[in-house]
């Protein structure tokens, strides 16, 4: 669903040339205001590289979030903003030597790392900050799992955190990620218990970490209805309560990224041709896998499109990009119903492209410019 | 291999920071030269979109080769080097109105087109423009194979160029696409054997076109050896000759991108670091799938990676990139023989990385600069 002012702005400017995205800092504020009511007990950090466009980062700035970051450009942003350093966090886990310089000597010092080689680093170059360890939890029913990129398991994660207080650093928390695009609630529960055997093998070692970062994993309305954030909430809280964490703990960090933007972003897109190639219709679109739409890689994210054709007869329809690139192609393994009226000039909306979107997309593939961007 | 020229601007350039990437424009003359040597029946349009530099493009305008571009934004970066118009295709089959009009007012006149819709608005916008229809063909062979996003049946290729006759457009030729990195030469033998089929029935309803383009395909070095270019020169000259399209023909295009410019490329990495993942070594690298490597999408190329470890002891690895994405690992399924030596801070050479990297590389993912370049 489009915004009411997401809709007026189209209105009031028919004539942008598509592709261009349209985010509604309204509804970022109400999802900012509905997760701070829904888990007073955790500290909001916005994960900038869902989408570090200016006015969402100043929107949150001024509501009192913090933030992490990826990288010393995502820092320097923030602090541009007149955010104190101690309201960011670098969730990186892959850290050049020049950046994690470059944030120390910006103020940062709350660091991710997940193995003894980063942790070694941040040892040498940031003597006495805060660390977190990330542990790699059960990603089922995420629609962008995590794989074993990041995280290290339970037992590695006690040893690291004891090394890093005989390495001078001060093993604040841990933080894990139930995948991105989580669509069950549940999820938390087990990740949870995991930190909470790792929590208490390390107090029988006489560590006690006052952080607990929950990650990201809220999920953004794609092609199905999802749990609202109340659901989660209620997990999360019962979970923390059984685990007697709140007590011990000092902070409770979660890491929306996508829940933040997703939703408040429609792109207004163009179809460029239709064609039937042999069964199969095939719609090409003005926007693809690198114009932003890189998420639908293995059809992963399925983004709902919204077309004036509403209630017509739909067939199904293969969806790809603009470019000459063979793999610049949406959907095709699921088909999507699209109005068998469509046709070269109309327009498609494509709902919940605030996150994930601009970012990635190409800076000049095939001759195309990237997304043009308004925040209204 | 990695040319002298670019050993010595590394040599000559210790402290350039990485990721960058480094072309040898001597080696792209050659590439050119040797084309033309072993083609002499063809025209070579160089495919701007596997690398627009203006370095590259300056060089090949000069030696006199022409053009094929997927954008006006291409076509303007090729006129503004004084190329002429009739130097230049359009050959992206999925064309915006705008767009369309844009380079027909710039005074392109050859367009690619593969269906009804396409050719429709051709006869609208570019009155007795010389269109080429692309057809499909077998892409066994090739390791970035085009899929069914491009090109149509045969037949209706019969139909299409009937119809552009009748609608005032000039029916010039037929296009294919043997597939992206195409290591068996003889798949050219077939692809033109259909494209004469198409011309033999045109012939018969008095249709005469004057023009073939043998799309690109030839490959790069990545990690296998490759035919050299004289074996694709081979077989699409005696496949010509039996088809006898020679006679008949006015012209014969290649649009070589890949081969142009692929190995002339060395990308310098640096290691950001290394883990021990259970029983697993990964590598993490400073530049991944957003910030150039988009070709590792389901590992389809696969690059040869260079250290000063040479000879020394290697061990499987995985290798990723250095952003917070999941999913942006580049060799996981075909982990790669890494130094068992190699750690953070340690260079790789990445090579045969001048096409299709710089155009991928997201403006800012993770608050992640582009590949810087350098063309020497």
């Amino acid at each position: 669903m489009m915004t009411e002012r997401v809709r007026d702005f189209l209105a009031r400017n028919p004539d942008l040339e598509p592709p261009f995205l349209v985010l509604d800092l309204d509804e970022v504020k109400k999802r900012y205001q509905t997760l701070a009511t829904e888990m007073p007990f955790a500290d909001i950090y916005y994960a900038v590289k869902a989408n570090p466009a200016r006015p969402i980062l100043s929107l949150l700035a001024g509501l009192g979030s913090c933030f992490d970051c990826a990288s010393p450009r995502e820092v320097r942003d923030v602090l541009d903003l007149g955010v104190a350093p101690s309201r960011i966090s670098y969730g990186n886990t892959i850290k050049k030597d020049a950046d994690i310089r470059t944030v120390w000597d910006l103020g940062i010092d709350l660091f991710a790392f997940d193995c003894e080689e980063e942790l070694e680093k941040l040892a040498r170059m940031t003597p006495g900050a805060r660390v977190f360890c990330r542990i790699v939890v059960d990603n089922t029913g995420a629609d962008w799992p995590l794989s074993r990129k990041f995280g290290c398991e339970p037992e590695i994660a006690t040893d690291l955190m004891l090394m890093a207080r005989d390495r001078g650093l001060v093993p604040y928390g841990l933080s894990f990620h139930v995948g991105s695009q989580q669509t069950d609630p549940l999820s938390f529960n087990s990740a949870i218990a995991t930190a909470t055997g790792v929590m208490g093998a390390l107090r029988s070692k006489g560590v006690h970490l006052q952080m607990l970062n929950l990650g990201g994993g809220l999920p953004a309305h794609y092609d199905r209805a999802i749990p609202a954030v109340g659901n989660y909430a209620a997990v999360i809280k019962a979970a923390l309560a059984e685990a007697d964490l709140n007590g011990g703990l000092k902070q409770i960090i979660v890491e929306p990224g996508r829940y933040m933007v997703a939703d408040a972003g429609t792109t207004v897109s163009e179809v460029v041709l239709t064609a039937q190639r042999g069964d199969q219709r095939w719609i090409y679109l003005d926007i693809g896998k690198f114009g932003g739409l890189a998420e639908t890689i293995d059809e992963a994210i399925r983004y709902r499109f919204v077309t004036k054709y509403n209630g017509a007869a739909t067939v199904p329809s293969v969806v790809a990009g603009p470019t000459c690139d063979s793999c610049d192609v949406l959907y095709e393994k699921n088909v999507c119903q699209l109005p068998a009226a469509l046709k070269a000039g109309d327009r498609v909306h494509i709902l919940s492209t605030g996150a994930y979107t601009t970012v990635y997309a190409a800076a000049n593939f095939n001759g195309i410019p990237p997304l043009q961007e308004f925040y209204i």
